[in-house]
């Protein structure tokens, strides 16, 4: 145990260094904007041209405030009281691009920023923190044609409840009363739920700029709770994917083709999912290859040579298998073999060179968060049912 | 100065005594169960069978933290610290059945209860609770047909953006293709927003309750911001209805009557609002006459014969006017002739007396809050559009 907590001392102080050494020379501009997922009328948080963040919390008589975003590994940004009795800080560097999580710890109390809009991550719903990305016209809200996001109750007798599903129908779906569409089952990540793909994901902007540009032949997605959040972190590999396959494959996919104009054939029928809900797209679509033709991995592991020989008539039956990571995890996955057997990027080559419809995409300068999936989904739609 | 907080004093300890001779003698039962309201697999905060509310908040550090809930102008809640460094406290008082917005103070600072859900209200997401009341059967989730609660992001040229309303439409609504539906367009009050229906009211499972039963006509429900909250306590009087007039008449109702399957016509559009909501429905369905015919103001004023005799046309054109408070907004009303331009029931009456469909609903033990409006909103729909 001492031994761990040196190795990660060693390991903290390398990177403070190294982090020290990035920022010093820094000049921070003094140009910092509300952040876009602020709560109306409120100014802090906000960010600047080079992505560092700002906060400011009042708590007037509070001993400590620090916010959970900002370097790694260095326990996030500690707030210092201001003259007025509101507390501040700065980012001690930049921070990627895109969406990031965070909340607030007030004398050892974790809550949210009173300032931002809250997202459902980690198993409750967090403060959130857009930096506005290079790229961020895609998933901007314009002037266009706009689909919708209904929000149904789907009857589920295996969980003897109604359960909440989100579809994204497009801007002419009501138009034309004789045209059907294929259909994406879109999944969140560990921590996550229905609501992620639209708050932090922006999915249906990303479809309606899309259908506008004309770049996609138009579909419905559909986004319901995987299930994910009964086990934490490390009970990954005794998860069972029973339960939620028979919700989504025996009671919402049926439910869908019943109560809205779909394709419903395999060959109209995709499924993605982001991190652990890679994991349960790879896990139920190997086991539904009847139901579902096009698959995305978005962070959340591969399609080996070894996964495809397993599976009787992979080759015939699938049509696309997406994969997709942000940069920076595959960075930190540099010489390592990860838990989601192999090298992502050799895996996606060894299908391809099989015959297999196979891509990988890398989101630049980002990691295990939103900005990654929005880009996989962006570039996933466009590949899909062509 | 001085004086004024003299009065308020001797007000405050008056409030204060009465509450204890109240309380004083009352045992509280040790049922404390976590709300309805809480974030999954959240404890806290919990309600007992008498409707007393018992909160625990995460702070080993804090010097103090409060709870805005509890007993009217006595400061809402003061937890204490527990030995295992959580504060908690529990209500002096039973709450009203329903649901109550609510905020945290620690350290002079305001936050939201980690444990809770949030709903949007006083111009920002609070934390919220719910006391089980006697009648919730009406807005329970149920094994029935659910209909959808859908986004949608209409244009509007008033306000130069894309602007968002959330659509219910009936269990039957994607069944029959040539079915049109009469529509109520719903507001909310001061400082909440186009969410707060479907969130604090249940209005979708109230419908499909209501639905379900056979008791109403389906109709659908349109929910857009009242563009109410630019103003602040007190700015009332000085407030431009021109605004989100134009929005909702000019922009949104075309809209609506484009893209859903709706009976456009006067005799199959209603409106109504809570509290500020109530006003803004008096000011656009006054001046609009020939667009709306059925009105209810919830919580939010009334008509006169003067408004009836000022408008002509109400009589051949207003096919109900409906009329609601909580009950305990009337107590305080006694003796007083509010802002609204009258005692309310009597207005109902000399309205009746003329020949008018008019009614006038009271919500037992309850004040100006959801549960009131839940029940208006009941009531309400039953007499729509017969």
């Amino acid at each position: 145990m001492k031994r761990h907590i040196t190795v990660l001392a060693v390991f903290l102080l390398t990177l403070v260094s190294l982090c020290l050494a990035q920022t010093d020379e820094t000049t921070i501009n003094e140009d910092f904007k509300p952040s876009t997922l602020n709560q109306s009328g409120q100014e802090y948080p906000q960010v600047n041209s080079q992505g560092y963040a700002r906060f400011r919390i009042v708590a007037p008589q509070a001993q400590s405030v620090r916010v959970s975003l900002g370097l790694g590994g260095r326990g996030g940004t500690a707030l210092t009281k201001s003259e007025d009795g509101a507390w501040m800080g700065t980012t001690e560097g930049p921070l990627d691009e895109g969406f990031h999580y965070y909340h607030v710890y007030v004398d050892s109390g974790m809550f949210n920023d009173p300032g931002t809009l809250n997202f459902y991550g980690s198993t409750r719903w967090e403060s959130g923190i857009e930096i506005p990305a290079h790229d961020r016209d895609f998933y901007a809200l314009k002037d266009v044609p706009h689909g919708r996001v209904q929000q149904i109750l789907f009857p589920s007798k295996s969980t003897d409840t109604s359960r909440r599903a989100f579809v994204y129908t497009p801007p002419d779906y009501d138009k034309d009363q004789s045209k059907r569409y294929p259909v994406l089952y879109l999944q969140h990540g560990w921590g996550e739920d229905e609501t992620a793909w639209s708050n932090q994901g922006h999915a249906n902007l990303i479809m309606d700029n899309l259908i506008a540009e004309g770049k996609i032949r138009p579909f419905l997605i559909v986004m319901t709770y995987g299930m994910t959040n009964e086990i934490r972190f490390g009970g990954l590999r005794n998860f069972d994917i029973k339960p939620f396959q028979t919700v989504l494959v025996d009671e919402l996919v049926p439910y869908i083709d019943a109560n809205f104009r779909t394709l419903s054939d395999q060959p109209h029928r995709a499924m993605a999912g982001l991190s652990m809900g890679g994991m349960e797209t790879k896990m139920i679509t190997l086991a539904n290859l009847d139901k579902f033709s096009h698959i995305g991995l978005f962070s959340g592991g591969s399609f080996s040579m070894d996964d495809v020989d397993k599976t009787p008539g992979f080759k015939e039956k699938v049509k696309l298998v997406f994969v997709s990571f942000g940069s920076r995890e595959l960075e930190n996955r540099r010489g390592r073999r990860g838990p989601f057997g192999g090298d992502p990027k050799e895996n996606a080559e060894a299908l391809k060179q099989a015959g297999i419809n196979s891509v990988f995409y890398v989101s630049p300068n980002t990691a295990h968060e939103f900005l990654s999936w929005r880009r996989s989904l962006y570039d996933f739609a466009q590949k899909l049912f062509k």
